[in-house]
């Protein structure tokens, strides 16, 4: 089956939408999804780019905006989180312990799915735990070895991974290493792997 | 009919693909389009936001490989300019002119045509004259015109009024309010206001 990457960071907003999406997507494609956690400000900055969407900027006010009619859009639930952004990094510290085990994608769904729809805030325990039940993970053991030097170091080395693949912002996708980015952009990075594989 | 505003800097390159695309779109959906030139960096300055694509940035180079794919899958030519960016302001003032006079789309779009599959690019002589001749206008007198007092502060009014709106980027929509950002949401903006309208 033809594989796409999926590289997201746990606080970028857009990102919900194709968390949303992606997994009914990959299977009517028929496509394997290969998720890649990472931390996306050291990456921009390496790149001198800033935060993308500073406080009070009409930039910011219109991305609200517009990811709310996409939402809609899209047939799903919404609810803007009140705060923005959050602390995502023991988040993605997890998640790309997911990926190496195998649980990357129902742990992620769901603490997508609690952030941007109930209100649980990734960054919090709560929002961590559920997620780790959802997707059949013993929390003790999980938080234990997320923290751990080694899966530290993983996360780290995310970052020249993902400059070495041109990105720059989150969600992006890699296809034979072509780079797509953005929710925007998801169905063509499907329809890349599917045609080129 | 309804009406869509479309805010346009002639410096931006994903402008291609919605000037090259808007005017069928705007018959098929039966909505008038309400030209809206307007200079870009002193509504980004205003805001703080800096120049959207920096010089060898890998953001600045997934736009190329990015606009290059659209292009490709919209069907339309594309040859990479050899500058950018370019000059834009005296042929924004000129457009500015052709929208109170009512030829701003013939003007803009073989302006874009030039620049986007000829090589003559915006902020030439050849360019200029070339695009005002598809437009039906006499050279000499509208770029007299165009560099007049009273063209150069409708120009300058534009700021204030793309501020209102919340714009931050090019191209624009606005239909009854409601903002759209970029080519990619140009099919949703003439559809809310075909619906909305």
């Amino acid at each position: 089956m033809p594989t796409m990457e999926i590289w997201l960071e746990y606080a970028s907003t857009y990102s919900y939408l194709t968390v949303a999406r992606v997994g009914g997507l990959a299977r009517k494609h028929g496509v394997t999804l290969d998720w890649q956690p990472f931390f996306l400000p050291p990456v921009r900055d390496q790149q001198s780019l800033g935060f993308p969407f500073p406080e009070a900027s009409a930039k910011t006010a219109y991305m609200w905006r517009d990811l709310e009619r996409r939402a809609r859009r899209y047939g799903l639930p919404y609810r803007r989180p009140e705060q923005y952004p959050v602390n995502s990094l023991q988040t993605i510290r997890v998640a790309l312990l997911g990926a190496r085990e195998g649980w990357c994608q129902a742990f992620t769904e769901e603490a997508f799915r609690l952030h941007w729809t109930q209100g649980t805030l990734i960054g919090t325990d709560e929002n961590l735990q559920a997620a780790l039940r959802a997707a059949g993970q013993d929390a003790a053991r999980v938080i234990s070895a997320a923290a751990s030097p080694e899966n530290k170091e993983a996360l780290k080395a995310q970052t020249p991974r993902a400059l070495e693949r041109g990105i720059f912002g989150a969600p992006s996708f890699v296809v034979r290493g072509e780079l797509f980015w953005g929710d925007d952009r998801l169905e063509d990075a499907m329809v890349f792997a599917v045609e080129g594989g």
